[in-house]
Formats: C-alpha cells, structure tokens, sequence
C-alpha cells in the first residue's frame, strides 16, 4: 500500500476511502481485479472505480488567445510532472500554433462565430472521441460550452476562472475586483457543470494587492495564480486525486 | 519627516500624499499649523486634513455574544499597541461584562428587540456623543445599524464580517462557504455605509481549508482571521493611514 | 470510524496509522482495549499506543514576561477549543499573576538565577509530579531546561520559537532577522530536546516584513505568528495528532 | 510624477527617495538631467542616480541543466512584462539551446572543469562586456562565480536559491530541509557578493510542505516557488526600484 486517505462525513453518514497500491507483488492480475473487487464493495453497498497510473489520462487541452496557461501545462507536462498524455490542443484562434509546435502537439482551429457554435462543438466533441479523451481542460478557452457538450464529459472538464469564487462570477472579474476595491484577488479552478462558474471547486489561491495596483497590474499578477491554481488541479485529478460529491470535491492528499 | 507615501492614479488625474513629521524642531506650534498651511493647499486645490498622534482617537466598541475580536482588541490596547482610548463598549447583551471588568472599560447593555431599535440607537449615540467618540468599531456586533446611525459616523465605523468579500456577504457565511465548497475562507474589514457589507475595505486575509472542515471548523479558523483582520484595519485606522476614495480605500504604508 | 490517518515511508519501509474511532457502540470497554488490541499490534509487530479524548491531557504552561501567548493559550482554553485541563501556571517572576487570575488558574513563582536553577528546576518537577502533568508548555518561558528536566518529559514539553527555523535559533532573533534583511519573517513550534531549538518541528507560519519595518515591528508583527503557531501546535499535540519519528513529525490531519 | 517612495532610518538619519517622473512635458532634455540636478544634490549632500526606463537594461541569463527559471524569465520577457533586453544566455551545458532557440536568443556554452574555470570566466566577461551588459541573472546556474567575476557587476548579479536564507544555505538545500523536517520550505533571490550565499535579499517566498512530501515533492513544489521569486525581484530590479544598503535592500514600491 502506497498511499490511503479517507473522509468521514458523520452527518450524512458517508465514507470515502482512496487507496493506492504497488501491484507488483499482487497475486491478481490487473485484468482481473474489477470482477475480484466487485462482491466485497457489493457487500459494503460502496460506489467503486479502480484507476492505473500506468494508463495515462488523455487530457485535451482547449485555449484561446492568452498564452500563459496552456504555456504552463505543455511546460510541467514535458519536464514529466503530469501522467498524462496530451494528444491534442484545441483553438478558436490559431494565433498559439507555435507554442504547440515548440511541444511537438497537434494543434486544431475551429473559429467560433455566433452562428456556428453548435456545429463546430460537433466537430470538437467527435474529434475528442477519435482521440479517445478522458479529460478536457480549458486554459483560458473564452467560449462558453454548450449543456450538450458539458453532458459529454461529466467531472471531466476543469475550468480556470480568475477570481476566488463565487466573487466576481462571470465576465472580466479583474475589472470588478477593481471597482470592489478588494485587498486580495483569487483564481479558481472547478470542474465544469451547465451553471456558469458554479461548479465543484478543486483548487483556489489568492495574492495580495493594494490600491497601487492598476486593472493591468492584477492581470499581471493574476496570470500568476491562475497558472499555479490551474496547475495543482489538474495535478490532482490526474493522480485520481479528487471526488466529486454534489456541489463539493473531496480532494484526497 | 518620519513617513511619506503617495499614490497618483493616472488616470482620475488624483494625487493623494500622507506624511508624518515629528513637530519637535517645528517653528510653528500645532495650534497654528491649519492656518499656517491653508494658503498651500488653497494654491493646489487640495483637500487635506491634519491630525496629530498625541491626541488619541477615541474608540466605542459595539458587540454582542462572541468575544473574540472584542478580547483581541482591548488585549492589544493593553499592550499598548494602539494609539487610541476605548472609554466605553457597548452591547446588546450583558454577556461579556466581565471581560470589559478585567480590562477596566465601562460596560453599557442596550438589548435591542424588533420594537426598539430606533429608541435604543437614539440612547446610544447620545452616549457616544458624551464621551466625543472618534470612531465605532463593530467586533462581531449582530445588530444592523440603521441609516441614520451610520450618517453620524462617515468613514469612522468599522466593522469585522467573516468571509471574503465580496463573496457570502448577508448571513451564516460559513455555512454559505461550506455549502459552496470553497478551499479558502477569508475575513474582510471594512467602513460601514447604508448598503449591507458594500462599504469601502481596508484589509482582508484568508486561511485555506479542506473538504475535511466542518462549519465548525470554519468557525474556529476563521475566528483567528476575523480577530487579525480587524485589528489590522484598526491599526491603519488609528495611525491615520485609510484614506477613502468613494468605494475604495488607499491604506497608506 | 470518526477519522483515518497514514503516511507511508517506502525507503524506510515504515507505515504509520491514526485511527479515531466513536466508541459507543464498541463490545469492548475501554479497560480492555488495550489488552484486546495487543494480539493484533504483535503479529504486525507494530508499536502502538491508545488514547482516549475523554481524558484531558494535563497541561502545564511556563511563562515569563511576555504573556501574548499565555494570553493566546488560556483563552482558547476558556472557550472550549483544546481538550485539555490546565492544572497551572509556573513563572520565573510574579508579572502574570493578574492574567493567570482572571481565567482562575493557579500561578507559581520561582525566581531563576545562575545559582538556584537546578535546585528550582527540582521543585517545579516536584509540583508537576504532584498535578499528574503530560504536557509543559513554554509560552515564551527565557529559561533553557536542563538535560535532567526535558528528559523527564521526551516529546512532551513544546517550545515557541520566534524565527522559521533553522534560521535565527538562539537569542535575539528578530534583532538577527532585521540585521540580515530577510523579507519573511516565522515562528517555530517544536518539541524540547536537549538541543537548543533543535527538536522536532511541530508547526511553523511567516509573515511578509519590508525594509520599512523596524525590529520593533517585527516584534509586534511576530507576536501575532507567535500565539497562532504555538495554539495550533498545541490543538494537534492535544488531539493526539503528533507522532515523532526521530528528527520529525508526522501530523496526522 | 508618476511614482514616489521614501524610507526614513530614523536611526541611521539616513532618508531615501525614489520618484518616478513622465518626462514628456519637462522643460530640461534628458541629455541635460544630471547636470541640472547635480547642484540640487550636492546642497543636501545625496548620492543620486538617474535611470531612464526606455533605455532598457541589457540582461544575461547564466543557467545550467535545469529549465524553470529560464523558462519562466523568457516567457515573461516574450510576453514583454520586463522592460529589459535579453541578448545572451550563457551556460556550462549545451543541454538548454533549445529552449533559448524558441525564444531565438543566441545562446553561448563555456564548459566549466576544476582547471579551467578561470578562463572560462575570462571569456565570458568578455563577452558581457560587448554585449554591454547591466545584469547578470543565475536561472540556477549551478557555478560559484569567482571574486573578480562578481566585483565586476557589483549589485548587479542576481542569484536565486532554493532556501529561506539564511536557511539551509550551500548544497543541497531541499535534502537539508527535508532531513530538519521543516514545515515551509523557501526560495531567495539576492544579489550575489563574494560570500556564498550572504548578499542582500531582493525577494523570498515559501510554500507550506508536510510529512508526506518527499525530497522529490519538495524539488516539484520548490520550483514553482523560485520561478516566482526570481521573476518579482528581476522585476524589481528592472524597475529600478532596489537600492542596496550594505547588506539589505530597500524595495520600493
């Protein structure tokens, strides 16, 4: 045994348990531990999934025009920090093609227009299929997915939003957290639902400013979180790390 | 000069300056220094203000039930730690009375129901105009203050709520912050204005917490935020270092 | 179960587990726990020990001159946040009697010179004999122990050490800090060795300092880390959180 | 005037000062500054210096095997966060042109051994030298500079180290702190003197660890630490907002 966490939710009565073990010594063969597993959890009455890190997520990386994002992911990614695989990025910009080049990965464009949303997201999702991917992470993708496309990829598709929710939901928080006159701005990472940055939270921080710092100067210093935040969440859930239960996430250490 | 800091917001086309001087070596004694000054601030347009350190502001402290930013506050006042005088506290309760004994501070009990908050206000703020109080501060007091208590009061009541604002402001926000499954709770000090929890910030701070934190938890780890952070902002307060700008503040170092 | 904790170190081929269990339902009692468990513990050939919520470690606190975090202690205490009695207080001077008063705990005074310490050191042992004391804690006690008293209490006597260790162990430390011109400042709480502030590390915070802060502020600013570091060191000391292993601690959440 | 920041040492009777102007509706040319100031400043007596934003400070990058930090200062210069030039980057591997090739600076290597470290160092400040450089930055450049080497850019080398120094300077500071069993673990970036290790600190910054990080986890969290830190103190100094003062620093805000 590697590693164990566990939480106990006395009031609804709910205990979630993640262990992680070396299966090299096991006497069961990988093939045949789902149907090994499966009387003893039937006996607890317990939700199961068995994960292997040997079998690498394959995350889809979407993007907009801002680099810094997805510049950190292909970055941790090629220094091998994340067991995944990215096998392709997609854009509604092709202004970060070379970024994907300098990384060696594919890199797709599908311009957005008010009109063609619909069909391109049909294009995205059944190229997503053809590549068979686990998980879709929208570094700083500025088109909002459609309900059908969420529906797709439940608890599969984090978010970066760049304020500490629920404060400054919904469009350029750093302008709002500006006129607010706040002494701290946030970034927060989240998995995708159909309500609008009210999903399960996985990760947030927050930087200190004062009232020196101009509307430029948070985007500066944002960025910085942003990537940080947007980095440790998808550190967790590639590890298996994170469950979701309702509207929260338990993010196992 | 002891102490100079300025801030220019380029575009407002606004220069705001805080100096301190210590005035042993001045000419001109304090009783002339407004006159003195005026013409200079007449040629610049300014509008200024001096105070001095030597005459402390004087402080009332409302609360309520919950002792802990109240024990903090007259805890550092006893130390010496501000430059302020706390001739009184008032209360809706007769609870904390013993604490205000230890440190020797008169102990007023206004219990407020739906009838009589008007009338009790009334009561209070001729006690707070008898001791020629400075400056309210509200530490974990339950009560809203009506609009015309506040009108007595620009810019010189402070108070303590616990979440970061602008996020869970209202009621219960640990429970709203549980409920939401925020990793980060935070605290925010601010001046009270007629509109609920929109007054102008001075300070906030958070703590990171888990999906293993109860609401009582929170509780208790936002108890140390909320008792820091209000004495932060007090401590600008007191050293004449918040300057409000509409919304806004600039706490000067 | 209320609570699970492990940590696995794969080199050291060493596994180590908490474990909080409600034991209201339990066929066992209590007085035979330990017997029952003992069997197990042996064919694991584990080390292992049994602890019980209801009984309230017994803690002693030394103090000298400073009573932040004696302050910080007995008022957490006073609202319920630690599992422990406080049977009294021991000081090298008579300073803190009014404090120790307030919150109704008995305060003892032996005065420490170069010639009295060992013979003083042996009445203090003697009257925490007599109270059945676990735990000493040293709220910014100025005296070093001897060999002879921290061996009578190995891993149970806890320190506050006013710098982020290792740096700046010794006297003096915020002197030291300003001198070096660091940008961060910390506390340490960690248990007594015979090795001057060399013990196993509990607990640790900083807080950010500028060139504009004298050492009379990073007294007052680290005063505020003090009593946080050392309350939380304690809140998992007495909750039985805190196994040492050698040099370390593991700090079971 | 755009910015202005003071400190007073009122012990030292020392006062510093750094303002900011826009000097596009000034009456004296740039070419005319100094001399128009100099009598100003030889009234007070005040070492000044006059540096000019447009002229952007000439930076070299010295790096070894690891990427992080010069990734991350490329990506900030490409990005144009820093108003400075990047015309070389120098290292003792050939390991990390790559990486210079996409940001298509020219990149030079000098193999360093026992013997030939001297002269290896000859041709590199020669090489500094015409190229005109104002800053050496060590992205992790794993040499020790000699003596003559650093008296050549005094106050313009910075270094970054995976430590809170004064902690764990020297080799390896990731194992030392894991072997203390720290709680936090740090980074600095300082001006590099003769001694190892001891010049005037810029910046620092720390990230909470626990026992279950591994000296492994330690360098992965570590990292994005001195990323951060050596990017806010090259920007401090870009600035023009660092003043050294014997062995600590004033950054003004």
């Amino acid at each position: 045994m590697l590693d164990l966490d566990e939480h106990v939710e006395v009031e609804e009565q709910r205990f979630s348990l993640r262990v992680a073990w070396d299966m090299k010594h096991f006497s069961i063969p990988p093939s045949e531990l789902n149907e090994a597993f499966a009387p003893l959890a039937k006996e607890f009455n317990a939700q199961w999934k068995i994960s292997y890190l040997e079998k690498k997520l394959r995350v889809a990386i979407f993007v907009s025009r801002l680099d810094h994002c997805l510049q950190e992911i292909l970055w941790r990614h090629s220094i091998g920090e994340y067991a995944v695989e990215v096998p392709l990025i997609i854009s509604n910009h092709a202004h970060l093609q070379p970024l994907a080049d300098h990384y060696s990965i594919p890199y797709y464009v599908f311009p957005i227009t008010a009109d063609n949303r619909m069909e391109q997201e049909q294009k995205e999702l059944q190229l997503l299929s053809e590549h068979n991917i686990d998980t879709v992470i929208m570094a700083r993708y500025m088109q909002i997915l459609s309900a059908q496309f969420v529906q797709q990829y439940p608890d599969q598709i984090i978010n970066i939003h760049h304020s500490f929710l629920p404060a400054f939901s919904g469009g350029n928080p750093y302008e709002q957290a500006y006129r607010r006159g706040v002494k701290i701005i946030g970034a927060t990472s989240h998995y995708v639902t159909e309500d609008l940055d009210a999903g399960p939270i996985i990760e947030q921080d927050i930087v200190r400013i004062s009232h020196r710092d101009t509307v430029s100067d948070l985007k500066r210093k944002g960025r910085d979180l942003e990537r940080l935040v947007f980095a440790r969440a998808l550190h967790s859930h590639a590890e298996h790390r994170v469950l979701v239960c309702g509207r929260k996430t338990i993010v196992f250490q």
